[in-house]
């Protein structure tokens, strides 16, 4: 029996409930039925997330056979509450390492909470090494010029960084797990670039240092030869999976996979009681365990349904002369990329919505992402081709009109995003700002809002995020210089989201 | 339009989703359709939880003015979410406030991060003071000895540790403010016990000092007369309603009300970006847009009626002999006691469970908690009142037969709890254990498994509850001392759950 088949048995009795929640499993409260009738509280027999013995372990097990890990656990708080968790584990344990050190004192606990993550990590990670007071040392990817998308994290640009710190430490190889308390990278990106996790993880192994793979676009990894193999299986020490992103899960579920004997189960699961409601949804535990149970039984057939329906959708569009599908990603992302036509992103994503009623993932300058999962259907696929033929066709057309501007019969997709269109924009990667102050501190203190223009040699106090793809341009604790302030107004003068901007004005340190 | 007519549009149209979630709103993923149909990501026109601007602010706004707060965020990570994010913005500002103050050096900052909660406050609480490295003070309720309940915090013991800690200090009491970063009290709390909101939200603003109301049981305040005031309207400066308990939203929902100049509104929407998700679920918003709804619009004929099913129910039980209704909780509860018969609460929990199919909220020592809701229909009452009434002869019955161990035709709920009835079982705030290290460095120190019986003279690293009511009976850094050895034995020796010891083993502070 799975989860939901627990909660179904109970609907359908005569217990009557004077618990929570308030509802009272009444179907007429206004959503769907099964909305409120299969939601209850930790009610006897339901077992307790936080403390799993009986139908809740059950599942997280069944998860953790999935995916080959010796620990899973089920989050209703989205893979942030998996990265905030796993993040503060691996803070506790270098915490502990120094305080097993026969110099140590409690007071230094500050300074010796270093964390190599690969700068395009998702915002969650820096909120936990905010959280956990660490200082962070960044790894940037590459680019691939073609498509204006992040490549892969080098195994070697993280053993450099791992390197510089112990040199500057003075200390030997073998004490840089006394130094850093761990490495994060995202694999696969939002893009669906992967990194080569397990030769990562043998790398930061032999220095005694856990890896995160933050994994949450890859819960449906591992099964089908023809995507990539899970991160479990590749050794990383903490691996986080958004079963919602691309397995048949309700928004906001993920798992936390635990493996080896460098983090510490209880205090993973310490952090997990503490990030995640005490008030769990069993809608979302149990939309988890069905997820889980596709996968398992489904997978595999529904993942080569969907590679033949990928391919079939790659010929159609094979010939276009301006639009073109990334061919770096893994197989459930679709980045179609317009670079070099007279189009932008955005206005592919607008013309896809409102033209053809194609919702996209998101829009970057120069491309759009389609997520795909097993439940897609030929229909999508379909449609997409033939808009994307469409398209192009105009495109062309347009440019044979010499008109370099893109416009239609339709509103709102046109014209004002015009300026973006150029070789460097995807440039935020070329900023590397230096750290000046610790991020927690940063975060804290008191600051005040400036104009932009006059930011130059301060020091940041809020993140400056490009939205999409949401990562920073500038963290609390970096300096501000006069290129990092001409890249945020360009962004800003070509209607980009500038996350942190609030009317030319940028919050700073107080001097 | 509330969000799930936005919601319930969007499924109806002919969009194909290329976005999370992989369901793809495909009704056919194994849970009720509508866990899937009306479950989408922060696509075109459906706001973002974390930036409010249409829809969902909306929402948002129609929450606060149900409640007369100045502002009200959703919360799809519970009240743990709430409770976090509200004492993280207080232990950031009382940062602020040292780093204003001339002398102030940024390393100082710890030690300047005092709470007072009172004891019985929720985990959550403990876990935001942990976060932020915060000097816990406690407040200790008085209890209703007839009912094994704690009393109402009194302004007066607040203010009484306020004066201790300026007298310590040895400041002037308008610098209070300064040393003290807010008062936490739970109101009402799982017993349904209120405290005077009004009177100790007086107190505390003369001294500058902000309160938060933990009101987790009382999102049903303030619309009905013979119900409390809401502790918005009572002048709290930041107010917790969890949504799904007693009124009809899906579990783990809840809402954070800030008022008042005290509190910065940034931080406290800085500290919700941290600690929930960022794909937040769309039902579960929806979920709480639509109790609102209910709550505005039927609320006071909806709770008119449950008075009424209340006060019949109360007439037809008043004449047990054995089992009485706590005359002191708001009228949203029951606190259904056993005080003084041969009878304990879990043997009363699970007679009203296995026999008459009635699933009651929790059982404590000598009493079982009913949650009421404005869902609750008299079938519920009447069933409840009429297992009552036979429970309550079959005890009067046992007694003249002489027997004082309680037995009846059902296995499992008799024998083994007999022990526990005894006068002074519920004394675990006598307890009051000295505070020796702060929690975060107790919670993430070296710590080593001992048997309870040597931990006389120790300092605990866990927490150690007593569950239900989870009140801690010792908080990482307090000493543990013969009399805390002595009830936590008689708590295990009398089948209760004691969290925090495994065998009668406890975590203590590596010496």
């Amino acid at each position: 029996m799975n989860l939901f088949d627990h909660l179904s048995e109970y609907a359908d009795s005569d217990y009557y409930p004077f618990h929570m929640p308030g509802h009272k499993r009444n179907s007429e409260c206004g959503l769907p039925e099964g909305v409120y009738r299969y939601d209850i509280t930790e009610i006897e027999g339901f077992d307790n997330l936080h403390s799993p013995e009986t139908i809740i372990k059950d599942a997280e097990q069944r998860a953790a056979k999935l995916y080959d890990s010796e620990e899973t656990y089920f989050l209703v708080n989205g893979s942030t509450a998996g990265i905030l968790s796993a993040i503060s584990a691996i803070a506790e344990r270098i915490g502990k390492v120094a305080e097993r050190s026969s110099n140590w004192k409690r007071e230094d606990w500050h300074g010796n909470r270093r964390l190599i993550i690969a700068r395009n990590c998702h915002k969650a990670v820096y909120h936990a090494a905010f959280l956990n007071h660490m200082d962070l040392y960044y790894v940037y990817p590459e680019i691939y010029e073609d498509f204006d998308v992040a490549r892969a994290i080098k195994a070697n640009d993280i053993e450099s960084t791992i390197k510089k710190i112990i040199s500057e430490e003075k200390v030997d190889a073998k004490m840089a797990g006394r130094l850093i308390a761990g490495v994060v990278i995202t694999s696969p990106t939002y893009e669906g670039i992967t990194s080569d996790v397990s030769g990562i993880a043998e790398m930061v192994h032999g220095y005694g240092i856990p890896l995160i793979v933050d994994q949450a676009h890859g819960a449906h990894f591992g099964i089908h030869p023809k995507f990539p193999e899970n991160a479990v299986r590749e050794k990383a020490d903490l691996v986080i999976h958004s079963v919602h992103k691309t397995l048949p899960a309700p928004t906001q579920t993920a798992l936390l996979h635990k493996n080896g004997i460098l983090v510490d189960s209880e205090s993973v699961r310490k952090y997990l009681r503490i990030y995640q409601s005490s008030s769990p949804s069993y809608i979302l535990m149990a939309g988890i365990d069905r997820a889980v149970q596709v996968m398992e039984q489904e997978g595999y057939q529904r993942l080569d349904r969907i590679m033949d329906m990928r391919d079939a959708f790659l010929k159609r569009v094979e010939n276009c002369q301006y639009i073109r599908i990334c061919p770096f990603t893994e197989p459930g992302k679709l980045v179609i990329s317009v670079k070099g036509s007279s189009m932008t992103g955005q206005m592919l994503h607008n013309l896809l919505l409102e033209k053809y009623h194609l919702q996209m993932e998101m829009a970057a300058g120069s491309y759009v992402i389609a997520i795909l999962s097993m439940m897609d259907e030929e229909e999508g696929f379909n449609r997409l081709s033939t808009a994307l033929l469409e398209i192009d066709r105009e495109i062309l057309r347009k440019h044979k009109e010499g008109k370099n501007k893109f416009e239609t019969e339709l509103e709102g997709f046109s014209g004002e995003l015009e300026g973006v269109r150029e070789e460097k924009l995807f440039s935020f990667f070329t900023i590397r700002p230096k750290v000046e102050i610790g991020i927690w501190e940063a975060y804290t203190s008191i600051n005040r809002e400036i104009e932009l223009v006059d930011a130059d040699g301060r020091i940041a106090a809020d993140f400056i995020n490009l939205y999409p793809p949401g990562i920073p341009l500038l963290v609390p604790g970096e300096a501000i210089d006069q290129q990092t302030i001409t890249i945020v107004k360009h962004y800003l003068q070509n209607g980009y989201t500038v996350q942190g901007i609030r009317g030319n004005r940028i919050k700073v340190i107080r001097a």
